[in-house]
């Protein structure tokens, strides 16, 4: 179940969201030292994928790993980060594992917005990989109910994902890709939201269509009362 | 598209597999390295999620991560590290994200077999969190999709993804989970599959079901001529 809020106002808020005293200058400055270090991780994710250098020097890096990790748990949150707001309003949710500006698991994703469209270009590499060269399965399904859910958001219709139906029509190769999503219909609390994700080819051949989604999303019960339905500025946008 | 072959004999190798000279022992001697490599850059990813300590602290621990990144690329594949058989037949498939023994982003899950069902009790942390303190909806499709490949190739149908569709009945809690999935039919090159994914409470108290999926799975080309299908010892017995 993935959740993809419009950004509730401070008395709608459900449970576990977290207010604190954050501005957005201290959101700016957190996240100019943070997101270059999430990046660090993630290249150091991909090293040790392809990596073929000898035992001796594995430890070596190791022990020096455990000391980076204890340097950052000295002062550390006891559990998950969570969907945090400041004071001023800012979002964050570092650690979702597809956006998440302080997970490196994330390649990360930065969705744009076109009208209630939503889109995205990106790229997977080598940690993503399933089948030889292409990309895994799973991780085509996990972007896309990240991405339907955006969208869900994008045409002021945020919610959790109910149901998410993705159909395999070619592999997808490692590399750069497009994702493209948006609400087909709605009734009542469910919305339906189709997506799909396609080659990005850098010859300017025509890109190929690898992998199609449709996902019901369920307006949550905090924002059922709100006079449009929602707030339709896009939680993402700190 | 997910891969979860059978293991093929030397002929029969589909394109993208690679035959290298490693022995079981060599193998062996590499993941009593590299294991415990992963499992401190899991540690390291997480720690990120949580960490509180200042910025400055931040850009020393990024410049000693790009070190060590340096030192793993110094002797590396150009390219994804792909699936790959030693001269004994072991098997290796480091870089998957939901089992890859080199592979930091996978959580990782260690699938059991039950006769033709698989099974496996695994853990998923702050990184993998979507709504507040639950698993990223993306994140339960990932795990369902690696694990009834699984499935289907302990029940002899190896293949790759056709289609996946997931229901949500459920928000699954971060923290111990249980995951199950059997084939259910066979026709001709086709396979349907089910799984979930249930709460493993430790306090006695009933599990909860939380995500269901049924995917359907192709025989690719190169197992169809065998004579039993395919052979049903899984390639992730290594």
């Amino acid at each position: 179940m993935s959740t993809h809020y419009g950004r509730p106002r401070r008395m709608q808020t459900p449970a576990g969201f977290v207010h604190d005293e954050m501005t957005n200058a201290d959101i700016e400055a957190r996240e100019a030292a943070l997101v270059p270090l999430t990046d660090s991780v993630r290249r150091l994710i991909d090293a040790l994928v392809r990596t073929q250098v000898a035992e001796p020097e594995l430890d070596g890096v190791r022990h020096r790993v455990d000391a980076l990790t204890d340097e950052l748990l000295a002062d550390a949150l006891p559990g998950p980060h969570g969907v945090r707001f400041g004071i001023e309003g800012g979002y964050r949710n570092y650690g979702n594992p597809v956006v998440g500006r302080g997970n490196a698991i994330a390649p990360p994703i930065d969705f744009q917005r076109e009208g209630e469209a939503v889109w995205a270009d990106f790229e997977l590499g080598p940690a993503y990989e399933g089948p030889p060269g292409l990309v895994h399965g799973g991780v085509s399904a996990m972007v896309l109910d990240q991405m339907l859910g955006e969208a869900a958001s994008a045409g002021g219709k945020p919610g959790m994902t109910g149901t998410l139906n993705v159909v395999y029509r070619h592999g997808t190769p490692l590399g750069p890709l497009r994702g493209e999503a948006r609400i087909e219909s709605t009734e009542g609390v469910k919305s339906v939201v189709r997506g799909r994700l396609l080659t990005r080819p850098t010859d300017g051949s025509e890109p190929v269509l690898c992998v199609e989604a449709e996902g019901i999303f369920i307006l949550p019960r905090w924002a059922r009362d709100e006079p449009d339905g929602a707030d339709r500025e896009h939680v993402g946008d700190a």
